[in-house]
């Protein structure tokens, strides 16, 4: 595959289909600016979609994992429209298009809806500071692992704005609704330790430990694994997390196990009888639908 | 009552109205396959709502709990007609039809939907290995033990295929996103107590103490109960984890405090200002409507 | 700010904003009754929307925090119109008129509801007993504290009747489907430590030190904040807790970003920039509309 280039992230791609993806503006801490919030989104809707790239670890350059918004931009930091004033009604109805697209939606939104649709494992491997936009962008993320050394803080409320990237959909979904509320509430800046007490990180590991353990997870989810099952099963768990009743999870996930018996399944399930290991062929950018 | 005779289940009442309900294939290892399927939707959608079954606790005969579909059997293992290949808009439109009934709908879904309707308590008395339906069925069940020497898998990515039975819907709700994400890439061989740490299951037993226990904790839920409040609640509680707003629970729970507030209800603060016994007269079997 | 006179509760306003309520009715272990009910809704809905409240601790006189539902009062002990029997189509549909309003609501929601629509941090400190409506009505609350000697029961199926208060939305979000499923189940009460163990408790303090540390908690939420950025806040994780998709969050916390961009954030952006204190000015009464 060929990567595309990017001012302010590095990819690097191993032999398993894990691809390192390395926010890299360390001179900033990692700040996220409206560069790295495009390249954010431009890579995981194009590179990361390529059948070469099994799952994502996403990690920062030098000491910091992301910092946060670049706050020393030009007129609206946050890269808005000051001359728009939509009623819900209206940008509900046209969020996609102009004005609105560029001019309106959260930046960082952008980025984890796109992380979010990518049907692949990701893993944030945060290995220091990770505030604001940097801490909520994880949360698009399947799974958050830490170093000693991360510093978590949700710290909206410090300057009069509220949490964005759809953090309100998945933080009580990952860490129960009075967590959540106590640490939007707080806006403080949390030690990976109080992180893992929360539940909000899988697991802490020692500084130099933590890229390896991450890739060497994502490894773990990909290696021998249908592409397939894999981004099904992680499309079922993220609506059904959402959904109101058991039954459309039921009928989300009768039409999965067809359309996988009769592929990657076959496959599996005679690998499993004969004992061998399986060799499956679906690839995860031909995902049949299933809701 | 009289109790159905069933080829792959047992089934024992109590005095208390307590059911156990034994997978009991011992030399299969209580694997699942059509045969158990139907028998156990048809216990929960009929033997199970008789007025005399106050709650089940599930367990397995022998060493086993129950070790999965049987991978065996001759063409779709999964039971599913290789045939059809609906949309998913044909199919939602007429899942409950033929050949969709029968020939795509998921056999494991098709067992937890009929347990979830069932508006009395369920216990999983996971006593061995519990693996792909043998783990997905018991989160359609409300409370989740085990012994010591239970193992527990959601292989499903092993062989291929997707989690299935509704568990993209239940296992969020029960154990967090994040740890749910975690198991179903993973598709590991769970310990009790990885399964207890992870929040999975409610406690974790010696071999010998489980049965008992998981008894003893159903009647403890229905000695002196009023099964029309408990299946009530049951139904508020799962309805309830799944709908939008606060405003959805209270309109469905005006209407069982005022149909219990009129019926058992009455006995039940009677009773308690009488400092007496309650004697409650309401039957599952004819709850009313609360939405 | 002038407050009302209530019979039931004491109410107290220091320099912060934080306003200490008391559920006043020691001789009667603060048992909730319909004057308690009516008077909690109008402090929630009116005095507490006052933009000099900026948040709210709730608790209770003497040794208790709130007995439950008075049980000794003359017909239906919930105050409900025995002669009404609606559909639950009839009641969706007129809920909030007569007869339905003042005659078949739960009262306990109708307080819940009241606490969920404040846009302000309401911390329950549980001083003692809480139990039934006691339990329910801090589940509407954002954060529970708790005293060593607090006792806490969702005992509703020990009389007869089901789980009120919107308490079957809230729980399983709190605490996680299995841990609600058995509280309601069991019925029973719950020391201190059981029910921080269950997660429903964030922390349990020494008798003397809860209310302080209460307060204090809801200081560190106030003091230097943004009281739209927080109103936001707090709407945006409750609804989104129970909404399907991240895009809804997306949609709303991109309204949510960009009206606070162009008012406390410009504030709280420059603040940061010239490390000094923000002086915002915007106000919870006054929030734009974000959904």
């Amino acid at each position: 595959m060929s990567l595309s280039l990017y001012e302010t992230l590095s990819v690097d791609l191993d032999e398993d289909g894990v691809a390192t993806l390395t926010l890299d503006r360390p001179g900033q801490l990692n700040a996220f600016d409206l560069t790295m919030a495009r390249e954010l989104e431009r890579f995981f809707l194009t590179d990361a979609r390529s059948d070469d790239v099994r799952a994502v670890v996403v990690t920062g350059a030098g000491r910091a994992f992301c910092a946060g918004m670049d706050l020393s931009s030009e007129g609206n930091v946050f890269g808005l429209d000051e001359s728009l004033a939509p009623s819900p009604e209206e940008f509900r109805a046209h969020y996609d298009e102009p004005p609105y697209h560029d001019g309106l939606r959260d930046t960082g939104g952008r980025v984890t809806l796109a992380i979010h649709a990518l049907p692949k494992p990701v893993i944030a491997a945060i290995n220091g500071a990770a505030v604001g936009i940097g801490a909520t962008m994880t949360l698009g993320m399947d799974i958050r692992m830490a170093s000693t050394e991360a510093r978590i803080g949700f710290v909206f409320g410090r300057i009069g704005i509220t949490p964005e990237a759809a953090s309100s959909w998945f933080l009580p979904r990952i860490v129960g609704l009075q967590q959540a509320l106590e640490w939007v509430y707080a806006a403080d800046i949390l030690t990976a330790d109080a992180a893992l007490a929360g539940r909000l990180l899988r697991s802490v590991h020692p500084p130099d430990e933590l890229l390896p353990a991450a890739q060497e997870l994502a490894r773990s989810f990909v290696k021998g694994r249908s592409p397939v099952a894999l981004g099904l099963a992680k499309r079922l768990l993220y609506r059904h997390a959402g959904s109101t009743e058991p039954l459309e999870a039921h009928l989300s996930d009768s039409l999965a196990v067809f359309w996988t018996s009769v592929a990657d399944g076959k496959e599996g399930v005679a690998a499993f009888l004969e004992k061998r290991p399986a060799h499956f062929t679906g690839k995860a950018s031909e995902l049949p639908r299933i809701d």
